[in-house]
């Protein structure tokens, strides 16, 4: 994705490199030795309607650059921008399209297959959106097939028509759908790319981790992937919104627009800037009748998807994928920081510190400043004011629920390293991916020489090794133990890699309740409470 | 810009690099040895109105991130995304403003400015559309201080409201006035970001090339740059607006709005993309009432802006700027390229050629293949499809007007080194970007190791000396002559680089003109015809 400085001189004959899939064949790129296929068309959709297969063509199709993404809501210059570096790209509806990174274009290399599944809640983002997401060097390092994918978003993936006609019958989770399309579309193709159809991993971050969780629940996904990863992906509590919400959205939407029923169809024609000013409104008017904001995310409709596993389990289909899940230590870090910063976390006096955290933590500022001094002593208590508990908690409610359903290992862990900006700055949402997929030494705003190099050597080789075998254990770190059916570790990535039990219960208790309490809250039974669920 | 594999911690503290501008301090980055700024505020600016300085602030802002870019009427993927790979950031109408690359922050340093003035028309771009733009290689290499910016584009760039109220005065070139506001900036701050305020080059390619050769005629910016490039952005003929043109679109844009006369103010707040669909409209209204299409540009209203030096004249004020402008041999490479490219251009038959060449020329196709023999012995004429004879006679024009007008000397280039991609490709509009900054070796549909390397060494080093002396020559490359007064040698730009002397005066004066008939041709006297301007 992001050009790098090259060495060796780039090829993309008219002849090579070529791929024939199910539909035809594809002409791709060789980068400095990987074989790279952007762009490709892997369904096509009309507007609320699920996605089809495509077409089969004749002669060779280019897959030389990426397909446009899914139409957001709005594009503004991220409050992350600097730390997390965006790529934003032309938007269009037309938006199923996949890409893939691999060593060898050979059916018996039969390597392990990574399907990434972009963030930004449900609503925005790319396969491209975040230069972090560059599969080159994953790829590459591990020899592994990597896979990236967009699919549809917000108001056009998750607004059920469903009650106006059988052709929109699942329009409220036409975005999973076009995922599962996705899957379907690796398992059918994938072979010739050098990748094992039966191994496939999928792993998330953010909203993707949120769609790696909902998958779990999406009977058709079923078989199609046999490992996942959610990075930072499972907040706490509920998240879903019921078929109630989501057709009233539907039913909104067409009084907004002065669409009557019975032309319905006419909703499928509206310019998408037109139809996301009427969803905004739309979506006021859903808030006004429940009581909460409603964000427009997988529809748990008991029949194409099934509510999030935390809360109705993991059916025995699923329960032997195993998993990873694991956050950052500062997840909030953009969302409480002082922007800006105009003295680094280590100048700000113990005045400055407690102002600041009691204006988080307000009664609970004592116990949390406890807390937090006991599970990383010697750690500047500031850090506590950008403390990732929301996801924290749901991955600890996540492990506790798959210890209960009898599942396959679950591996966690947790990244506490502080990067250089600003002399020192807790680890942040997203700030993992660059580690992960082995482009950490790319990003200003983390890269620390010779750290970096080696803790990405071990995360990506984890990552890798899990993809490969279903263990993240490999010779170059320290034994990950997986929860046990009791004792949940954690492996912290830091300068200093190592495993850790129950380190931060205390903390994650008086934040919110720890592992040892997963609610399994129900929104619908009154005990989450009406407020806003937090926009990913 | 673009993500790069990183050797040195990146720094970014909180009180350091910090720079003192006119209105306040600024806080960037050092990254490998270059000091960054970017998104510095230059100036504010509201709709249709004249830009003003920005207000003063204490303490330090943030330069760290981009700012917006200007609104575009549509941002679809480009059909040359591949070989002229595009960075999208996000639109705001607050978009004035500037980035610098920098080695020194020493007010005694005084190196020489660059600024780059982005292309894509008159409507489309940003200081960051490009990667070949990235000023990081250039500024490092040549040790020069290099500017971009962003400034207001198509219809709130360019449309005159003037007659009806003295605030819209200059609105027709509102875009126009953002730039000298952006080189009064440099005039003002430059030296703190070690920078010679005098010693400015103005420098852009396309539609940026277009606007140095306006800001020629531009008074206002008379004394704020001393040395021009223009690259592959002088085309033939006319090009501007006129004043009655541009009051015609404000008229038929307040129609459209349903705005009355006497509440133009309310066209400051609709919506952009309810203005632009407006606007869409309203240049249709325009092309029907003149008779051309009219797009959005610098408006000739004989007060702001001149018209177009090679048709009125070189004013005695800037006369003594000198010029480099050139060309690429394949600038409509991908206009008239048979898509996808299913064949190297080296395995067409005879007959293919010359099919395809008959399709663009007709009855001089005969004509067409002797002249290119001639100026081109040895290469494939299928090469002649993609000539670039739009801007390169549009650039003999300019170089007889200046001969006549008695400036100072103009150099002129031409680069026909083919690229890799698809076994060999002609090279194309925006293809010397990444030659003159230093970053052809991240280009993967340009790159050829060494001979990337030797070329980009010498182009920058043409760029860099010319920044610093006028006069492009090093030792690193034979000597480039200027036009003399009469003859003028082109340096071909190549895998051998060399001066050539009126090699393609026979294919220019067959295509249609060269530099023998400078066609001052007037579009208001009628000879240039009704046709559609070409779409920058």
């Amino acid at each position: 994705m992001f050009p790098r400085k090259l060495t060796r001189q780039v090829i993309s004959d008219p002849d090579y490199p070529v791929v024939e899939t199910k539909a035809g064949k594809l002409r791709g790129l060789v980068v400095e030795g990987s074989f790279i296929f952007r762009g490709i068309k892997y369904a096509k959709a009309e507007r609320f309607h699920l996605p089809k297969p495509v077409e089969p063509w004749e002669g060779i199709k280019e897959a030389i650059i990426y397909g446009p993404v899914c139409p957001e809501l709005n594009t503004p210059i991220a409050h992350d921008e600097y730390n997390v570096p965006h790529y934003h790209y032309c938007q269009d509806e037309d938006c199923q399209y996949i890409n893939v990174w691999t060593q060898h274009l050979d059916k018996n290399a039969k390597r392990p297959v990574m399907v990434w599944i972009h963030g930004g809640g449900w609503a925005t983002g790319s396969s491209i959106e975040l230069y972090a997401y560059d599969g080159e060097e994953i790829s590459a390092w591990g020899d592994v097939v990597f896979v990236s994918l967009n699919h549809r978003l917000n108001v056009i993936g998750y607004t059920d028509f469903g009650k106006y006609g059988d052709e929109y019958k699942y329009s409220g989770n036409a975005g999973l759908a076009d995922l599962v399309m996705a899957l379907e579309w690796v398992r059918d193709n994938i072979e010739a790319f050098g990748g094992d159809p039966n191994n496939v991993t999928i792993m998330g971050q953010s909203g993707g981790g949120a769609k790696v969780r909902s998958l779990f629940n999406t009977p058709a996904a079923d078989g199609l992937y046999h490992k996942a990863i959610i990075q930072s992906g499972a907040h706490k509590g509920d998240g879903d919104g019921t078929l109630e919400e989501s057709q009233y959205l539907a039913e909104r939407i067409l009084a907004q627009l002065n669409i009557a029923p019975e032309n319905v169809h006419e909703v499928e024609k509206v310019p998408y800037y037109k139809l996301v000013r009427a969803a905004v409104a739309a979506q006021e008017d859903v808030k006004a009748k429940f009581g909460h904001t409603f964000f427009m995310g997988a529809t748990k409709d008991d029949d194409y998807y099934l509510g999030q596993p935390v809360l109705y389990g993991w059916r025995p289909e699923v329960r032997n994928v195993p998993l990873i899940i694991g956050t950052c230590l500062g997840e909030q870090n953009n969302n409480f920081a002082l922007e800006p910063i105009s003295k680094a976390l280590d100048d700000w006096t113990e005045e400055e510190k407690m102002e600041q955290l009691k204006k988080r933590f307000g009664d609970k500022t004592d116990a949390v400043v406890a807390a937090f001094k006991k599970a990383y002593p010697g750690r500047n208590i500031a850090g506590a004011l950008f403390i990732g508990d929301y996801y924290r908690i749901g991955a600890y409610e996540i492990i506790a629920r798959r210890i209960k359903d009898g599942c396959a290992p679950t591996y966690n862990y947790l990244l506490t390293l502080m990067a250089p900006l600003n002399k020192g700055t807790v680890p942040w949402h997203n700030m993992e991916e660059a580690y992960v997929f082995h482009n950490a030494n790319y990003l200003e705003a983390s890269y620390i020489p010779g750290v970096t190099e080696e803790l990405q050597d071990i995360m990506t080789g984890a990552w890798v090794a899990y993809a490969r075998t279903g263990d993240p254990n490999h010779p170059g770190m320290p034994v990950w133990h997986p929860e046990d059916g009791e004792k949940v570790g954690t492996m912290i990535f830091d300068r200093d890699v190592h495993m850790v039990y129950d380190h931060d219960k205390e903390l994650m208790d008086v934040l919110g309740g720890g592992r040892a309490q997963p609610s399994f809250r129900r929104r619908d039974a009154g005990i989450l409470g009406g407020g806003p669920r937090q926009s990913l």
